[in-house]
């Protein structure tokens, strides 16, 4: 344990990240290990982020015409074998009801690690006309893969997503949701995580079991890290052929459709604490922030008391405009309440002791921002007729204070190269954007010697011409892709 | 088939409530049969009631201090087993996953039935002192019962739920958490599903397994039959005990924390389709119902399109306002159109034609209320500059009514019965305010004979003393408890 550590009771994350991630998560109260192995608790704290992705997300899916639906968590064990791929892919991850209501079942029952399988089944009942086209149906539910090296939010045997499941008339239209709902994530990572994510289609090595293309959003974590965030698949007629979901057309042909599946889950909440997080702990962004503003009344007695009445007052006009406060009223030092918070990434600070009450003002400190000589955050005094109006404006600088900091960061970590040794070199602290041949043979000899994966072919990268950085034959992208090691 | 099925499409339910509600489920897109045993598909319009529900049974649990947090599906079989009622209770609807990442467990997971043992644990692990009492926590999520007869919505192999557990300091706290959450249920109940419900304790025979004591809401179902449709449990020590969940006090003595647990689920939309549905099909509450008015353009050419336009213009208003409105702009018939939104339980229909768009107001029908010489629901003409105001005003209304209409049948349905044979003839149509010893034995003489079970020893109840309506021993509960079948 260091010196610091016993200040701040985390380890570093300058120090050690894998050691501050493990800590953090238990130390702020966001989660716990569930009895089971490989499984979390999700606790209030954490909870409240998940609670407002699945708002801000919800709203965006219905915005683009989407419904939502619930089905079934137990999948006969002989539908995932229907789809030759998805069923290599799942397999070994697969956890199974062998027996139930105290007899063994004719059919061992798989617990569904994604629901493809069964909502082909539905769809092909529920489709029969080019009428019924699109479908367009999103479920929030939990899913099960059973994870050798489990780490909460990140890796974990049941976690909670959405899974949308599309059906379509034709490829085009399939590939355009495919590619909206792709935008929809990276929008929703920008806007409300503050994290900048990178858009880019999947190797065919890193292809989603079953699926013709899958895009991904990449972001780069705190220590140059990867952490993929968010999947779009064009299923293409895999899942329609092996489940016989077929449309009559306006000709009377009857035609396979073509699906698409996209996912985000908790994961997002670990790429939330890795990619702002810092030695003093988490750093949540506003619009992900359970607790926006902490209120902290300072003085004994009387003049405590008035404070404290006060705090109140200013938190109940905070909560009426939408902001999401919290005043500490706990019976406990100044210095450990600072700390608390801080640990507990609440992205502003106000105090007020009697004699701001007396001076009519808070002093307000940003979780990250300016530090004074002392190398405490700089605080601002902002009159009490000022503060209600201000906060929601000094949340909205902080977001972009967050989000910008997180793209310097990338831009800094990423570089252009065409040498293995400067490869290696870039990938151990970034992305490394780089030709390749496109053979997955020639991507595991890479992470075998780097421990880097080819992360995606970014959209909106530049057209070029090279050969592959491992093996020398010519690219299969016509442009750099990128490459990182990654959560 | 009778005659009337084949012009609605379903039999009525005046004829047959068992096989109206299963067609009516499947007719209506509310739900589907999923392919394992016993699940169901929530279909978009019943997941949209689904939604709805969570919303504003949410909000409340949020009011009354409550906070939202997430809970592992496996549970080690071993946890069941440390509370012997509970264990007895739930082992013979249990699912077991016996295997995992491809090899046999060593331990096999109990898909959760319910989440007191895990929960339990945790609670032991977060809960030390009393200054960290109560903890109010709630949890939305699926939970599997395996069930011999399932039934869509009542009784299925997975169902979703919320299910609150809280922690207290003694007794007293926690019966009075227990007492409002049952309040809740009702209000909930009445303010949003326009069911009027008996709250009220359930006998010992009938009691959850491993609680102390037992509340229910029971709302009367159009034949006459009981639904409990939410249910609030005070566990006392018994779980903390079994999962050494104890604080330390005041005076820094080691106690045992009193819990409750409390849940509602799926079930309650089968009650909202049998407490309000008709021969026609659904009747939805219009506070639940995920369209509350279908504006319903009329006309072909010129004259149709026209009227489209301005049912449009007439639904983007609505909108504003808040009212869940569809335009129903299918290429079929006026008369198919009534037929399909009146299965589907719509509260409001407004029909707009060329005459009226001339006329400058709409035709608005209720979907249960007035009706004319011919046995058509009345239409009121509403002038467009009127609408938008006059349509919430409208729902309301028919939201009482509605209600008023469910408490008018239940009073007719239930009566005071003093002898046996006005008893078993009470119970075959509706509620019986009876006497009772409060054996098990006896409860079950009467199950057998009649088909009854005691639903709840009403909280609202006038004290009075007598004999058992089956044995003529004392009555136990110091007033009459209800009788009824039940669903």
């Amino acid at each position: 344990m260091s010196s610091k550590k016993k200040d701040l009771g985390v380890t570093p994350l300058s120090e050690d990240v894998s050691a501050w991630y493990n800590e953090i998560v238990f130390k702020a109260e966001l989660a716990d290990r569930g009895p089971a192995k490989g499984t979390m608790v999700i606790r209030p704290y954490g909870y409240t982020m998940w609670e407002i992705l699945q708002r801000e997300l919800d709203q965006r899916f219905k915005d683009t015409g989407h419904v939502n639906a619930y089905f079934p968590l137990f999948i006969p064990e002989s539908y995932l074998h229907r789809e030759a791929d998805h069923v290599e892919g799942f397999s070994p991850e697969l956890a199974v009801v062998t027996h139930a209501g105290g007899k063994e079942l004719d059919e061992p029952l798989v617990v569904r690690p994604t629901s493809e399988t069964v909502i082909g089944e539905m769809y092909s009942r529920w489709i029969s006309s080019y009428r019924d086209l699109p479908v367009l149906i999103n479920a929030w539910n939990n899913v099960v893969r059973w994870e050798l090296r489990p780490r909460i939010f990140l890796r974990t045997t049941e976690f909670l997503w959405q899974e949308g499941h599309t059906a379509h008339a034709n490829e085009a239209d399939a590939m355009a949701e495919t590619l909206q709902m792709l935008d929809v994530y990276a929008e929703f990572a920008s806007t409300v995580a503050a994290i900048p994510m990178v858009e880019g289609e999947k190797t065919p090595g890193e292809r989603f079991a079953g699926a013709v293309r899958t895009y991904t959003i990449e972001g780069m974590m705190r220590d140059g890290k990867a952490l993929q965030s968010g999947t779009s698949h064009y299923l293409g007629t895999n899942f329609a052929k092996a489940f016989d979901i077929t449309y009559t057309d306006e000709n009377n042909a009857v035609q396979p459709v073509h699906t698409t599946s996209w996912g985000m889950s908790t994961r997002m909440i670990g790429a939330v604490i890795l990619a702002h997080g810092d030695d003093q702990g988490l750093v949540l962004p506003p619009r992900m922030a359970p607790i926006q503003i902490v209120i902290i009344p300072i003085g004994r007695d009387e003049g405590g008391a008035a404070a404290l009445d006060k705090a109140e007052e200013l938190a109940n006009e905070l909560k009426a405009a939408g902001v999401r406060v919290h005043v500490d009223s706990r019976d406990a030092s100044p210095g450990f309440k600072f700390n608390d918070w801080e640990l507990k990434g609440v992205p502003l600070r106000a105090e007020l002791g009697p004699r701001d009450l007396e001076a009519g003002h808070v002093l307000v400190a940003h979780r990250v921002g300016e530090l004074d000589d002392k190398g405490r955050p700089v605080k601002e005094q902002i009159p009490f007729a000022e503060f209600v109006e201000r906060v929601p404006t000094m949340l909205d600088a902080y977001h972009q204070f967050l989000l910008d900091r997180a793209d310097a960061f990338r831009e800094e970590n990423t570089s252009v190269v065409d040498e293995w040794g400067a490869f290696a070199d870039q990938v151990s602290t970034g992305f490394a954007l780089a030709f390749h041949c496109g053979r997955p043979e020639c991507e595991d000899d890479i992470k075998a010697e780097t421990s880097a994966t080819p992360r995606c072919i970014p959209t909106h990268g530049e057209d070029a011409d090279g050969t592959c950085i491992r093996c020398d034959t010519p690219s299969a992208y016509g442009k750099r892709i990128i490459f990182g090691r990654a959560y």
